[in-house]
C-alpha cells in the first residue's frame, strides 16, 4: 500500500504535467497563429477578426510582446471576470448550468473537508489500531482513516454524527441549488426573446388517413380541437437520404480544395488520385477533374432527389410541427392528451430547431416500446458483459495472430524490442478502443431508443454511461475483478453482505482513487484546456483545405461541453467525495482541488471556445440532482456495511434513516422543482403572451414561424444563422455590423475584451 | 400431509357449509319482512315499493307461497340475465368494473387450467420419484406436482413451454382486458350525462394574499389565466366541526326515535335514561324530555357553528372548486400546470360531488410529504411487525392477567371447563381483532396521507392490504413463520436464495391453499350473500327506530363494495393461481370454482343490494392491472427458484426473460391505456362541448354548478338526491312517478323485475 511518499511522489509528477500543459497552453495561445483555436467562440460570434491582416508578416505567426508572456496565468482571473448574467447571454444557460455542477462541488465540499478534518482526522489518527498490529504493513493515509479506530470504540459516534451533519449539508446545498437552477431557467425562458420553440409543439404518431394527407389530416384536427389558438403547422420530410448525400457532397467539395491548393502551389504537375474507394485502388485519375465530376454527378442527383422529397407524398412522416397563436395554446396543447388513444396524436414541446433529430421523428409507439426494452436488456449486457468480446479480440490480437494474418510483418515483429512492446502494447489496446468507443455506442443506443432531441439523447447517454462508470470503475477498482464476477458476487450475496463486501475494502483504497483523481483529474482537466487535438487539426485543414476566410471559419472546431460524458464523469468525484467524507476525510482535499480547477478550466472554456450545438435550458438538471441523490444512497448504504463489520452494529438503525431520509428529500425536490424542467406553468404563458400583444400588435407570427422548422438541408447554412441573427439583433452583446453573410463582414483588428 | 381424502373431506365440510348459507338466503329472501335486505337497491331506486301494504297480515311478513321455494336456485341464471350496458347503467362502472375482475379471473384460468390439466398433470403423473422414495411420506396430490419429477429430468421442458404458453396467454387476456376497460370508461365518460365534475377543477394550495379573500384570489387567478374559459368557482369551507355537530345530533335523534317508539307501545311507563355518558352513570331523567333538550340545545349549537363557518373568513380552507364554460377548458385546467411554483395552485380533475373526501382538501404541500413519508415507514413496520404489540397483548391477556385486573371474575373463571375455553380462546382473539380492524387502520393511514377523493383513498388502503396479504398471508403461509422472521431471512440470504427458499416449499403448501380457498373462498362468499349481519341490524333497527317510511328507508343498509378489501383478496386467488398453474396445477379447479361463484354472487349483490357512494368510471384499472403483473413477475421469481433446485439450472436463462417480458408488458400497457384513466383527452371534451353547444344553446350552465360542490352539511340530504334524480331524469330506467320526495311517493306493490 502507498505511504505518504508515494502519494507526494505522484502529486508532484501530476502536478508537474498539469503544470507543463498550463504551460505550453500559456505560450500556444498567445500566438496570434491559434487564435482561432483558443478563441473560436469570439470568432463565432463575430466579435473577434483574423489576426493575419494586421502587422508585419512574424507577428501574424508569432507573438513577439514578450510581456505578455508574464502574465501566462492570467487567463486564470479573466475566466472568473464574467457575471454569471452575461456568462449566460454568451455561453447560454446549459453551459452556465453545467458549470455551476462543479461550483456545487465545491459548495458542498469545503465546509465538509474543513470539519472533517478537524473532527475526523483526530478521532481517527489518535484511534492506534494499526500501530499495535505488528504483522500488518499500513500506510500512513490509513492511520488517517476509520481503520485505525478499534473495533466497538466508542469513537464511532463521532462518525455516525458527521455522517449526519454532513447528509443535512448536502440536502441543503443541494436544495438551494435545485431553487436557484429553477429559478434560473424560468428567468431564461421568460426574459428570452421570442423563439419559435416557445409557440410549437411537436406532434407525433399522426394517425393515418385515407382521404386526406398528413399535413391537411394535422391541420383539421387542431382546427377543431384547439380551435381558438391553432395558427399554422408544417409536416416534417423524411430526408435521411438527403442528408447523407449533402454530406458526402461536402467530403467531396474538401477533397476538390485540397488538390486545387496543391496545384495551386505546385502548378508545374496537376495532382492526380485513385477513382476506387478511399483514393487507395483503381484507376489513376487527374484528381482536380475527378473530383469535379464527382460532385457534379452528386449535385445532380441530390437535385432529383430533393425534387423527390418535396412531391412525394410517402416522403412525409407523420409528425409535424404545430404552430400556435401564443405561448397559452402551445403550453396547454404540449401538457394535454389530445386523442383517446393515447399512443396517437403524441404532443410535447417542441424542441429547439437546432436540437432537433430529425430521424427518429417518425417512429410508431410499438415500435419505441420494443427498441428500449432491447436496448434495456443490451445496456445490462453492456455493463456486465462488456469484457468478454474485449477479452476475445485480446486473445486473437497477439503476436501469433498477427503473424497467421499478415505474414509480411513477421521478421518485423519477431525483433525482441518490438515484439515486447506489441506484447505489452496489444492486449491494453483493444480495452483502450473500446472505452474510446463507448460514447458512440452509448449515443447509438440512445438514437435507437428514438428521442427526437439531441439535448434529451445526450441525457440518455449520459444515464447510460454513468451505470457503466459506476459499475465498472468504482465498484470495478474496489472490489478488484471484472463487472460479471461483481454481478456473481451481488447475487450470491445477502443483500446485507454486499454493502459490507463492498464497504470493507473501501478505506484500502482511498490511495488508489487518490492517484485517479490526481491523474484523470488533475492532469486530465489541464489537457483539456490545451486542446491538442483541434489545435493539430485546425492547422492540417489550416494548410490544405482553407481559401477564403469563409473555409477558415468552417476549419475552426470549437468543440462543445459534452454533457453526455463529462457529467458521468464528474458524478463519481462526486461520490467518491460522499463514500469518503466519514471513512477517508484525506482524500477530500484532491477532490476540492479537482472541482476548482475544472471550474476554472470550464469557465474559461465556456467563453472562449466552445460553441454549443443547442440550448436545453438547463433540462439536464433533474438528472444531475437525482444522480448526486443516488451516489448519496450508495455513500450511506456501503457507510452501513462497513460499521457493522466493525463491531458497531448497533449504529445500523441509526444509519438506515438516512437512505429513507435522502429518499424522501428527492421525492420532496421532485415535485417541488421537477415541473420547471419539463412543463411550462400557464401563468408564465399568459404573461408574455399579454405582453406580446401590448408592445407588438402588430406582429406577423405565422410570417415569423413559417420556416421555422425545416429540416437542415433544405436550408442549407441558413437556419442556424437565422437564429443566431434574430437573438444578437435584439440583444447585441457588443455592437456590430454583421448582418447577414458571417464569414466576409468580419470586424477587422482585435478586440480589446480578449480574456474576458 | 394431506391426502385426496382429506381433501375430499375438507371439499365436502366446506360446499355443505356453502350450500347451507345459500339454501339459508333462498329462503330468507323469498320473506316480504326480509325484501328490504335482499333488494335495497331497488327501494333506493324508487322501483320497488313496501310489500307490507299488500295482502294479508301474514302475508306481510311471511311467503307463503311454496312454489316460489321450489325455484331457490333461480336467483342464479337471474343475477347472469341483465346485460352489461344495463348494468352498467343499473349498478355504476365502478361495481360493473368491479366483478370483470371475477370473470378475467375465468378468463385466465379456465383454458390454462385445461391445458395444464391435460400436459402436465400426466407428466407430474409419470414422474414417479415420490414413490421411489420409501420413507417419506407423501400425498396423492403431490403426485400430481411437480415434486413428482426426478430432478434434472427432461420432462422440465414440459413445465418451461408451458410456464411460457400461460405467460402469453395471460399477456393476450389482460391486454384486451385493459382495452376493453379503457373503452368502457371513455364511453361511460362519453355517454353519460351532464355532470358537475365534467366541467370542475379541484385547485389546491391556493396561495394566501394579503389583500384578497381566498375567493377573489381564485377568480382573478382563474380570469386572468383561463379568460376564454373561466366560468365560476366555489370555496371550500372547513365544516368539519359542524359535520361532527350534526352526526352527534343525528345519533340523539335516533334515541329519541327508539324511546318515543317504546313509550308509544307502553304508554303506562315514561322511559328512562342516565345523563351520563352512554346512559350507564350519571342521574336518572326522563328519556324523551331529555333527549328532546339536548337535540334542541346541539340545534342552537350548530346553528352558531353554522353561521360562523359561513361568516368567518378562517373557516375558508385555500382550495376551490373551479368550474369552467366547457369541458375542453377544465380538460385544459386540469392537465396542465399554473404557477411557476409547482406546489401552489394544483389542479386536478374534481372527483364527483359524492366522491370529495372534504377535510382532506386544505393539507399543503410540504406536510403532505412529510406524512407520507411517515406513513410509508408506518406500513413498513405495520406489515413486518405487527406480530410484536400482538404478542405483548397476548401475554397480558392470559389468566392471571385478567385476575390481577379484575379480581372479582376469579372464581368464575377458575372452573376447569370456562378456564380451558378462556386459555384457547384469549390468545386468538388478539389476532382476530387486529385483523378486522386492519382495513380500517390502513384506510386512517391513507386519510392521513391526504388523499382528497374517497376513491382515491380506497384504492390506496388497497394498495396497503395487498402488501400485507402478500407477506403475511402468501409468504407467511409458505414460510411458516412471522413476517419479522421473513424479513430476516430476506435480509440474510443472497438474492437467489430466497426465490429458492420460497420455491421448494411451495408444491408442499398446495394442500394448505386448496383448503384456503375452500373456507375463504367458497363459504366466504356464500355467507357474503346471506347478508346476516345487515339483517340482523335491520330488523333490529326495524323494531326500535322506525316509525315512517322514511326512517325504514334509512334503517336499509345497502351497503357497497368495499374495493380497499375485497380486491387485494381476489389478487391472493390471482397470485395462487399464477404460482400453482405449473407446479401444482391440481390447485386451479378450485380457484376456477371461487372465481365463477363469486362472480355470481357479486353480480346479484350488485344488481340487487349494493348501493355505491361514488362513481369513480373504474379508476382503479390500471392497480388491479398493476397487481396482478406484481403476481405474475412473484410466480415467474419463484419457479426460476424452484426450478434451480431441481437441477435445472440450464432453465435460468429460459425463465429470467419471462419477468423482463412481463416488465416491459407492463410498461407498454401503461402507455398505451392508463393515460384513459387518468387524463382526458382533448378530443372526447371538444366533442361534447359542440354537440351540448348544439342541443342546448340556452343552458345555463352557472345555476346548474353553482351549489354542486357545496359541503354536505350545508345541504342535508339534498345532495346526493339532486344528482340522482339528474341523472335518473334523463335516462330512467323504468318509468317513475317520483320526482322530489323519495320516501313519500314510493311505488306501491310489488315491481315485475324482482330478480333481475
Amino acid at each position: 500500500m502507498a505511504n505518504l511518499q508515494d502519494i507526494g511522489l505522484s502529486a508532484a509528477i501530476n502536478i508537474l504535467s498539469a503544470l507543463a500543459f498550463l504551460v505550453a497552453f500559456a505560450i500556444l495561445r498567445l500566438q496570434p497563429v491559434n487564435d482561432r483555436v483558443y478563441f473560436p467562440k469570439w470568432y463565432l460570434k463575430g466579435i473577434r477578426g483574423s489576426p493575419t491582416r494586421s502587422g508585419t508578416f512574424v507577428k501574424q505567426f508569432v507573438n513577439l510582446d514578450f510581456q505578455t508572456y508574464l502574465r501566462f496565468l492570467n487567463w486564470m482571473p479573466a475566466a472568473l471576470k464574467m457575471p454569471e448574467p452575461e456568462l449566460i447571454d454568451h455561453a447560454g444557460l446549459d453551459s452556465t448550468a453545467f458549470i455551476r455542477i462543479y461550483l456545487l462541488g465545491l459548495k458542498i465540499f469545503v465546509p465538509i473537508t474543513s470539519l472533517a478534518l478537524v473532527v475526523l482526522v483526530p478521532v481517527n489518527w489518535t484511534g492506534k489500531t494499526l500501530e499495535t498490529i505488528q504483522n500488518v504493513t499500513f500506510s500512513d493515509i490509513d492511520k488517517l482513516s476509520i481503520s485505525n479506530v478499534p473495533s466497538g470504540s466508542d469513537r464511532f459516534w463521532a462518525h455516525l454524527v458527521m455522517a449526519y451533519v454532513f447528509t443535512f449539508w448536502t440536502f441543503f446545498v443541494l436544495y438551494n441549488e435545485y431553487k436557484i437552477m429553477a429559478n434560473m431557467r424560468l428567468k431564461f425562458l421568460a426574459y428570452e426573446n421570442r423563439r419559435p420553440d416557445q409557440f410549437t409543439v411537436l406532434v407525433r404518431n399522426v394517425p393515418p388517413d385515407t382521404d386526406e394527407s398528413v399535413s391537411e389530416h394535422v391541420e383539421h384536427f387542431f382546427c377543431v380541437n384547439h380551435p381558438d389558438n391553432y395558427l399554422t403547422h408544417q409536416v416534417v420530410y423524411n430526408a435521411n437520404e438527403l442528408a447523407s448525400l449533402v454530406e458526402r457532397k461536402k467530403s467531396l467539395q474538401n477533397w476538390l480544395t485540397y488538390y486545387q491548393n496543391k496545384y495551386e502551389r505546385n502548378s508545374s504537375k496537376r495532382p492526380t488520385t485513385k477513382s476506387g474507394p478511399w483514393g487507395l485502388w483503381g484507376n489513376k485519375v487527374d484528381a482536380i477533374d475527378y473530383y469535379s465530376s464527382e460532385i457534379e454527378k452528386l449535385s445532380k442527383e441530390e437535385e432529383v432527389e430533393r425534387q423527390r422529397v418535396i412531391s412525394d407524398p410517402n416522403a412525409i412522416v407523420p409528425a409535424a410541427f404545430v404552430s400556435f397563436k401564443g405561448r397559452w395554446g402551445a403550453a396547454v396543447c404540449a401538457q394535454t392528451q389530445q386523442s383517446r388513444n393515447p399512443t396517437i396524436w403524441l404532443t410535447e414541446w417542441a424542441p429547439e430547431p437546432r436540437d432537433v433529430y430529425w430521424p427518429n421523428l417518425a417512429v410508431p409507439y410499438f415500435a419505441l416500446t420494443i427498441r428500449r426494452l432491447l436496448m434495456a436488456v443490451a445496456l445490462f449486457f453492456l455493463t456486465f458483459f462488456f469484457m468478454i468480446p474485449i477479452a476475445f479480440v485480446q486473445s486473437l490480437a497477439n503476436i501469433e495472430g498477427i503473424e497467421r494474418v499478415l505474414p509480411f510483418l513477421k521478421p518485423l515483429i519477431e525483433k525482441p524490442t518490438v515484439k515486447s512492446l506489441v506484447q505489452g502494447f496489444l492486449p491494453g489496446i483493444a480495452l483502450k478502443i473500446f472505452l474510446i468507443l463507448l460514447p458512440t455506442i452509448l449515443m447509438l443506443m440512445s438514437k435507437i431508443e428514438g428521442y427526437t432531441s439531441l439535448s434529451s439523447l445526450e441525457r440518455r447517454s449520459a444515464g447510460k454511461y454513468h451505470l457503466f462508470i459506476f459499475v465498472n470503475v468504482f465498484l470495478g477498482s474496489i472490489i478488484t475483478g471484472t463487472a460479471l464476477q461483481q454481478l456473481k458476487t451481488f447475487l450470491k450475496e445477502a443483500p446485507t453482505e454486499f454493502p459490507k463486501t463492498v464497504g470493507v475494502s473501501i478505506p484500502m483504497k482511498a490511495t488508489f482513487f487518490i492517484t485517479y483523481i490526481m491523474v484523470d483529474g488533475w492532469a486530465g482537466i489541464a489537457a483539456e484546456v490545451l486542446r491538442l487535438v483541434p489545435l493539430i487539426i485546425f492547422h492540417l485543414k489550416n494548410s490544405f483545405l482553407v481559401k477564403t476566410d469563409k473555409d477558415r471559419e468552417q476549419a475552426m472546431d470549437p468543440g462543445c461541453l459534452t454533457f453526455a460524458t463529462s457529467e458521468p464523469r464528474i458524478q463519481l468525484y462526486f461520490l467518491l467525495g460522499f463514500v469518503y467524507c466519514v471513512i477517508t476525510p484525506i482524500l477530500l482535499p484532491f477532490i476540492i482541488v479537482f472541482f476548482a480547477f475544472a471550474y476554472l478550466v470550464f469557465r474559461h472554456q465556456i467563453i472562449n471556445v466552445y460553441d454549443q450545438k443547442y440550448e436545453s435550458g438547463a433540462t439536464f438538471w433533474p438528472d444531475v440532482h437525482r444522480r448526486l441523490i443516488i451516489g448519496m444512497i450508495i455513500s450511506q448504504l456501503l457507510l452501513m456495511g462497513l460499521m457493522s463489520t466493525k463491531n458497531a452494529e448497533n449504529s445500523t438503525p441509526l444509519l438506515i434513516v438516512l437512505p429513507i431520509l435522502t429518499i424522501w428529500f428527492h421525492i420532496f425536490c421532485k415535485g417541488r422543482f421537477e415541473s420547471a424542467f419539463v412543463k411550462f406553468p400557464l401563468e408564465e404563458a399568459m404573461v408574455k403572451d399579454t405582453l406580446e400583444k401590448a408592445t407588438e400588435p402588430n406582429l406577423n407570427l405565422k410570417a415569423y414561424l413559417q420556416d421555422a422548422y425545416v429540416h437542415p438541408v433544405f436550408k442549407g447554412g441558413d437556419l442556424y444563422k437565422h437564429l443566431v441573427i434574430d437573438e444578437e439583433e435584439s440583444s447585441p452583446l457588443v455592437p456590430t455590423k454583421r448582418k447577414s453573410d458571417r464569414g466576409s463582414k468580419l470586424n477587422s483588428g482585435r478586440n480589446s475584451d480578449v480574456d474576458q
